[in-house]
């Protein structure tokens, strides 16, 4: 085996494909590096830089030059060591929760070559790390455990209101191969996200995973669609090509026949004709994030009687044209269709409208006035507030609270 | 909705996940560019870089300093224009094919930061782009078309052999939600590789889905596991963290209670347990990839009567240590267990014991003596040759190739 491995790693030094990054002058770099104090080291082999920064929200923060002008950004500067490898170690010891950074080196940003774990946000590419101090702090639950594991389907599925065959996530729990029926959870993504981002960026699995292996959570499961009408799937993934995505519909021009909660019912229509779920609005949940929070404030008012579980995570609520201003109370109140609609909604008594938001959120007012219309009409709610803002940390915190108030 | 984007676009300009790297001067930095003529136009917004080079074995060679020393490595110089944006274009037009390639800014390595679409392969990261010329040519082949697609499951099954719950990738072919049983293909990765390789690197769902809607190959459902008896699933998808992949094993020092063709029985008695699958050996197949070729070679014969369908693509044969050196017909004879074992193999009459190699593939040798090791037993095979050596373009055809031979 030892002289296999020989010949094939001397083959693949000389290929392509070998990464002489993560390799300096013969020594493996290891970044990020979490140290015993729970400080975490980030190292970059940069001998020609002459800045060298790590970015990340975690950070302290930094002014950048972008298009629309200067900008205040993370950013700290790593130092030159004298073998040319550049190295930063945060002040304090950083709390549960998965980070994201890159390095900016002379003002390029570069991923950190030694580190393979990345995910992508629109066109935005991060490292990701982890960190845990324990058993069931967040960190925790992002991390993939030695707990049973549910599998996951990249699915293609016909929607005839919209004309064409489109693709969804779709989690099933670790016991699903052994038979029963199970609740479902409709998981919504945002805009200039997909079927992808909620798997990727979200942790679903496994926190779902975690959750469940905790008793935290009811084996549910999991559907995440994509919520760009005009898209089949993810960039990459459909007869589209390789396109650059975009923050909204990712395809310029392309008009849908129909919107995402039109659609919808295609989506559910095929998960109980080809997945053993449990029916009923009690065994049927939905949320989502932004424009997801949206689709999930549309969906469920366009289906009532469906969902019992309704879940608005950082919720874009005004997504039409209005003649209100920002004033979603007098928009709402205005607007006879979608008053019939959230009065028929409510009608149905849903066992949990959940509104979730961060106190810096851009959308903190919209949701505030929101929260006001529901209350003038007497529609119960629970509110869950949050620091920060319109970020992945808060919708993460989001789905795991939300996951464990749902089927019982 | 006009408005709706505007605040959502102002937020995220203000947010860390803006990628900037891909607008440069307010402009949108297209790259690769496949120009009307067939060549290939990249890109880079870098005003201060000094050299900028775009690497790709399509590209001429170029001599770099690695760990090991000089090496001859592709690599062409970009030109800076006034506006601080670098770029290249390809002399001739590209032949159709699925090609890599990445940057390198003043010795750092650096992936397109306008293009989204990237491969890894072990710890390497490079951009990819496909050419096409016209309908069934191989850069058609390996691109999403507007056909049938099948499902990509992650899927976590028991492997008593191995002691731990493994992971898996299986595709189902479009009509599996139709109903009827189907023929399976087991698809092997090589070292360094998981069952994300053949997915990502190999496009398995790509060129198996246009296969089957030209009616070139007969649905059938692909199982893809992971050769690494050591690792339950692909980087960052199990409990071991988020450790580094190596090439050989991905964990240093842990060992597994069995090798991967002793356990393969526990992959394939799930596979027959949870899938819809025509059984019997003419509705059987495996074929795999350098380690996985040697994976192919070694449960083929471990399983005699189980495949009527074999390929060993630039396969890794000779694994174990040898009294022989390279001398794998003497090693073979030399061996009373694998001679019986192939003499048992080959006693059921496969109908395809396929062999299929590069010319300057580093195993080119190996497998010419393997292959008079079955001359010399009159082990019919068919024997496939191509240029070039141990690369993933090879790996492609040889899968395209292999999925039009079985099953028929």
């Amino acid at each position: 085996m030892k002289k296999l491995l020989f010949v094939l790693a001397l083959a693949l030094c000389a290929t392509f494909s070998f990464a002489q990054q993560a390799l300096f002058s013969g020594q493996q770099i290891k970044s990020p590096e979490i140290n015993p104090d729970g400080t975490v080291t980030f190292r970059l082999a940069a001998p020609k830089a002459v800045l060298v920064k790590v970015t990340g929200d975690f950070l302290p923060k930094a002014k950048i030059q972008t298009p629309f002008g200067e900008m205040e950004t993370e950013g700290s500067a790593l130092m030159k060591e004298e073998n040319g490898v550049w190295s930063y170690t945060t002040e304090k010891a950083l709390e549960p929760e998965l980070y994201s950074y890159k390095f900016n080196v002379d003002g390029i940003d570069l991923l950190d070559p030694a580190n393979v774990y990345r995910t992508r946000d629109i066109v935005s590419f991060v490292n990701i790390f982890i960190i845990t101090k324990e058993k069931g702090d967040c960190g925790d639950l992002y991390t993939v455990n030695n707990v049973p594991h549910g599998n996951v389907n990249r699915v293609w599925y016909d929607s005839p209101t919209l004309g064409t065959k489109r693709r969804m996530t779709i989690y099933t729990p670790p016991t699903y191969e052994n038979g029963g029926n199970y609740p479902v959870l409709y998981l919504l993504h945002g805009a200039g996200g997909d079927e992808e981002a909620w798997p990727a960026l979200g942790r679903q699995a496994q926190i779902i995973d975690n959750l469940i292996a905790q008793g935290k959570a009811k084996p549910m499961i999991v559907v995440m669609t994509n919520g760009n009408a005009n898209c089949d799937a993810a960039p990459g993934e459909w007869h589209a090509g390789m396109y650059t995505p975009s923050f909204m519909g990712h395809q310029e021009g392309a008009q849908a026949k129909a919107t995402t909660e039109e659609a919808y019912k295609d989506v559910m229509n095929y998960v109980e004709k080809h997945y053993r779920v449990m029916k009923g609005k009690k065994n049927t949940a939905i949320c989502g994030l932004s424009m997801g929070g949206y689709h999930t404030y549309a969906i469920s008012k366009l289906y009532p009687g469906k969902f019992d579980y309704i879940g608005l995570f950082s919720a874009a609520i005004q997504m039409g044209q209005s003649n209100h201003g920002n004033d979603i109370n007098a928009q709402l109140s205005a607007d006879a269709t979608t008053s019939a609609q959230l009065k028929a909604l409510f009608a149905t008594n849903p066992k949990l409208y959940w509104i979730a938001i961060g106190k810096t959120d851009f959308l903190y007012e919209q949701n505030t006035t929101y929260r006001k219309f529901l209350d003038n009409n007497k529609y119960p709610y629970e509110y869950f507030e949050t620091g920060e803002g319109h970020i992945w940390k808060n919708w993460r915190i989001y789905l795991s609270e939300f996951a464990q108030k749902i089927f019982k």
